[in-house]
């Protein structure tokens, strides 16, 4: 089915990731995507670096298999566990995550260089956004907390509405309360939290910059394919994407149809073992 | 370290199972317990049948090499994929789970045969509680709702508070909506369930009898256990729990200590792969 060049592998630990194939898409309105999904496995966010690194490993050989050109680890998470081991491990191919755009894009944004991040338990335990801040801005000072809660919330759909802006308050507040005088931009640092950004926005204030690493990721991505000549000015045909998950194809349909915003069949969906 | 006999295994996708395993240990003090949790791969309630049963037939396999005598499947959604397949394959041991037993407390329970069961996505999906009930009561009339969400509250210590209650009255609005003059009793059909009983019972009236399979699954085991004569009556020392989990010392100990009411240290939990 996938015959142009190059093919971009997107992998996620579910359907979250589809915010970040989303944002490719965008940027790179021609190119073949082939996305992953480990439902079998899904959330990373609460598992161990060992585990996370494990099965990141599996999914980066699940579409090595596949012969993507190009690896997008669109999970926060798997990103921040395990991402020098697979641009290690896997060497032949370009491999980027989404922590380095996002922590990019937040010190563009930050005035002050006080920074927040939230972001799954493991990515926050993981202290990734946080170093590879301080790589880039070393005086920054970067205040993160976990938001494990609004993965679920995403998964069930609950992304709108006064009770929803109640928990989200609720689940900002300790940020809020310890360093919301401080920071001028907030990271969302989990593909399940763009759903959020007008509820967060609200409970942070308007004068706090969000940044989706999302959609610096699939700048960067952009970016570097030109670069690099890897894209075909005059190609006018539009892009396709094949849809993996190991486990779940229904629910993979029904829940990864609101990340990605448009319908998915779940006969589209081809389910893999790892 | 275990050297009573027998020995009873219990089994669940997490840390949740800890409130059947605190059931247990009330009917049965001096008993000892290998507790199993595969925190890998929780939650179960949102995949299929076929992966759950895997993971079933995995976690049984991993307790009988430990050499226990008596398996409990605490988790809802594992007893509702794979009971059957799990006797069948291991048809030396005696296996439970907790579906029979909480559907024939609702039996016990209900005036009227109208019956409501709460309990995650792939519980209810299966219909597994409905089927049992009817094979008990063929004209009871069953109303199940999937309350997924209340897994991740569980398992973030959300279940108590005035914002908590707003989200389970929002939660179990459906069931109340459709259901609600109808149904005498309501069955909790998961582990992550028990800690948000009084809020649930807040939010239905308390002219719903509300039945907790946790505690009516722990008497049933302890009634087979003294039928069959496998209980020592003079036995004065107290029973022990070994826990096994498949990922993530820290975080079995820190949630899992909410479920259980005891302190569990890190250092104790034994981590196995399979």
């Amino acid at each position: 089915m996938i015959n142009k060049w190059p093919v971009i592998g997107v992998f996620d630990s579910g359907v979250g990731g589809l915010t970040v194939l989303r944002a490719l898409r965008d940027q790179l309105p021609t190119v073949d995507f082939i996305y992953l999904g480990d439902t079998a496995r899904v959330p990373y966010g609460t598992k161990t670096v060992a585990s996370v690194t494990t099965y990141a490993l599996q999914a980066t050989r699940a579409l090595l298999k596949r012969h993507v050109d190009y690896v997008v680890v669109a999970c926060n998470t798997a990103a921040s566990a395990a991402l020098p081991r697979l641009q290690q491990e896997f060497s032949q191919t370009p491999i980027v995550g989404v922590i380095e755009p996002g922590a990019r894009a937040a010190c563009a944004a930050s005035q002050t260089g006080r920074i927040g991040v939230i972001a799954t338990e493991s990515t926050i335990q993981a202290g990734a956004y946080t170093q590879m801040i301080k790589s880039f801005w070393p005086e920054a000072e970067v205040k993160s907390q976990a938001c494990q809660l609004l993965v679920a919330l995403a998964e069930e759909g609950w992304t709108e509405g006064p009770l929803v802006q109640e928990i989200v308050n609720h689940i900002i507040q300790p940020l809020k309360v310890n360093h919301g005088h401080e920071i001028d931009c907030l990271v969302l640092g989990c593909t399940h939290f763009p759903p959020f950004a007008q509820l967060i926005q609200n409970s942070v204030g308007s004068n706090i910059t969000l940044v989706d690493s999302a959609s610096t990721t699939a700048k960067l991505v952009a970016q570097q394919l030109k670069e690099q000549g890897l894209l075909s000015a005059d190609d006018p045909t539009p892009g396709r994407e094949v849809f993996l998950a190991t486990d779940g194809r229904e629910r993979f349909a029904r829940v990864g149809s609101r990340f990605w915003h448009r319908a998915i069949e779940p006969q589209e969906i081809e389910i893999i073992d790892f």
